[in-house]
């Protein structure tokens, strides 16, 4: 189950990951925590009776949920766009329907999902990293998911790469990754571009994404170019802290901004090889996500392999 | 063993780790490779015979040397300051004594130590630090060490913190931990306040150490302040960095710097709080090195430990 603020996507699928049912309902998180538990219930119920599988042939339940939260006590802590507040998801699920539940982060999932099925596979040690409106992260290590003490492990977007730099993150501080390269980012000194009146193809648009100012850039605007290559010079200075701290085997990127396809991997890994050390540089892969669209249903999924094979 | 460019120690303990003998010979780097081996294996002779215990007796040897190497395959890469070239160390040994070697660089040996015998003990995912003429790691995650893909994980001194600084690294970089706030980094700033004429109580010693620049510093000395401080702050942003990334339960911190003291945990403290989230540095201790100058020793005879109950 991908369990977002507006929809609920769950899914059943066989070992290897092959989806036999999915469906999706509205999460209706305006609803409150009763009316969001009791779609939580029917998607379930619906996948299960649509593929005419029984409960109790039924491994487990993954469940990839924005964070924060406590993976290991089922528990979603608090999140802006779901009702639920220190409250035990994985209970209620165990209990109604008796197969054992697991819950995730969506960035964990993600990092699952890519190591079970996508371009982590047959690795020990991988990073995933996603580069959207935020910027976050997860991890398997020896082979096992790593989420540190609070379940909280690799926030990227929080690793300060500037620190006096007069751009600010929502989280408050000053010069980390997601204030100076992630989607958000990205438009917003497009924005300012074009409101300081810089020569320029990028529109007035309050909706300005990535995606303009990298069609403005294949155009040849100095403007977006300046503004993306910046971007990406930054994040591949948050890859080469991942590499020197880390010494992955691989580091996969999604998110919607690395949709802008090779020029992406290219600028982050000419900026990335600068930052770190040649052999460690040399010895990780940087690759798209090859789950892509799929990445919060298989990533849980994974989540429910990985962890029910654990115990 | 810590195999040193100047001495290799070596002692024998018992499973609790207390010593009941140790010896100390030159290295003799400079008289190549055969001479060093040969000083290895009198080394570990000397302490097998004065303690009594029979080479049946010994569960495994544990060796600490500067990197890189392959800890996997028990190889020394390259370092300055011994006469190995990819060389297998632990093959020798093995053979020589009949007893299970051991080998990883200072800085996870050092964790190690920390972990089973210091700072680290009773804890799950801890990470040791390094301030001192460089600025080094090492991970224990999950209970075991992790050491990445090459070995190398947690080059925390090359984690780029200031990517247009015009501070460069020995290794060329510009910006990283090293660079900004290592011992060497603080006793360069401190020369270069001194060449500028700066009203300082900093003596003109080509020998400057940040040792110095801490007695200006508690004498009111306002150039030694804001060198001190500076470091402090970048030293905050490192953990801060490391607190996001890892969500570790503790950060042991070690090496020749934080002799200074209180002064240097509340400082770099107070930085890492404003760098990383509230709750995450809320849980995670930040502790000075339990094992001081026996670290070397006992972290090698931790890595003995911990790798022959593993197998």
């Amino acid at each position: 189950m991908d369990l977002g603020g507006t929809k609920i996507t769950t899914a059943i699928s066989d070992l290897t990951g092959d989806i036999i049912e999915k469906t999706t309902l509205a999460t209706g998180s305006a609803l409150g925590e009763e009316v969001v538990m009791g779609r939580i219930f029917d998607s379930i119920a619906m996948v299960l009776e649509a593929s005419g599988i029984h409960e109790e042939e039924v491994r487990a339940i993954g469940i990839g949920a924005p964070g924060p939260l406590d993976a290991e006590k089922g528990m979603i802590i608090t999140t802006p766009n779901l009702p639920f507040k220190n409250y035990n998801l994985v209970k209620p699920i165990e209990n109604r329907f008796g197969i054992p539940a697991y819950l995730d982060n969506d960035a964990n999932a993600a990092a699952i999902g890519e190591y079970t099925f996508g371009a982590g596979k047959g690795t020990k040690h991988m990073l995933y990293m996603t580069v959207s409106t935020g910027v976050g992260g997860g991890a398997v290590l020896n082979g096992r998911p790593y989420r540190g003490n609070t379940s909280n492990a690799l926030e990227i977007g929080h690793m300060t790469i500037e620190p006096f730099s007069k751009h600010q993150c929502n989280c408050g501080k000053f010069g980390d990754v997601e204030s100076l390269a992630s989607g958000t980012a990205i438009a917003k000194r497009a924005k300012e571009a074009v409101e300081a009146g810089k020569d320029t193809l990028l529109s007035q648009s309050e909706t300005l994404t990535s995606y303009e100012v990298h069609q403005a850039y294949l155009e040849g605007d100095a403007v977006a170019q300046e503004i993306l290559d910046t971007a990406f010079e930054y994040l591949g200075i948050a890859v080469a802290n991942l590499i020197v701290n880390f010494d992955p085997e691989v580091i996969v990127i999604g998110g919607g901004v690395t949709k802008i396809g090779d020029l992406f991997f290219e600028k982050v890994r000419e900026s990335a090889r600068k930052r770190s050390f040649d052999f460690m540089f040399n010895a990780t892969r940087i690759v798209p996500s090859q789950l892509g669209q799929e990445t919060g249903v298989i990533g849980a999924l994974a989540l429910a392999l990985i962890e029910s094979a654990e115990k």
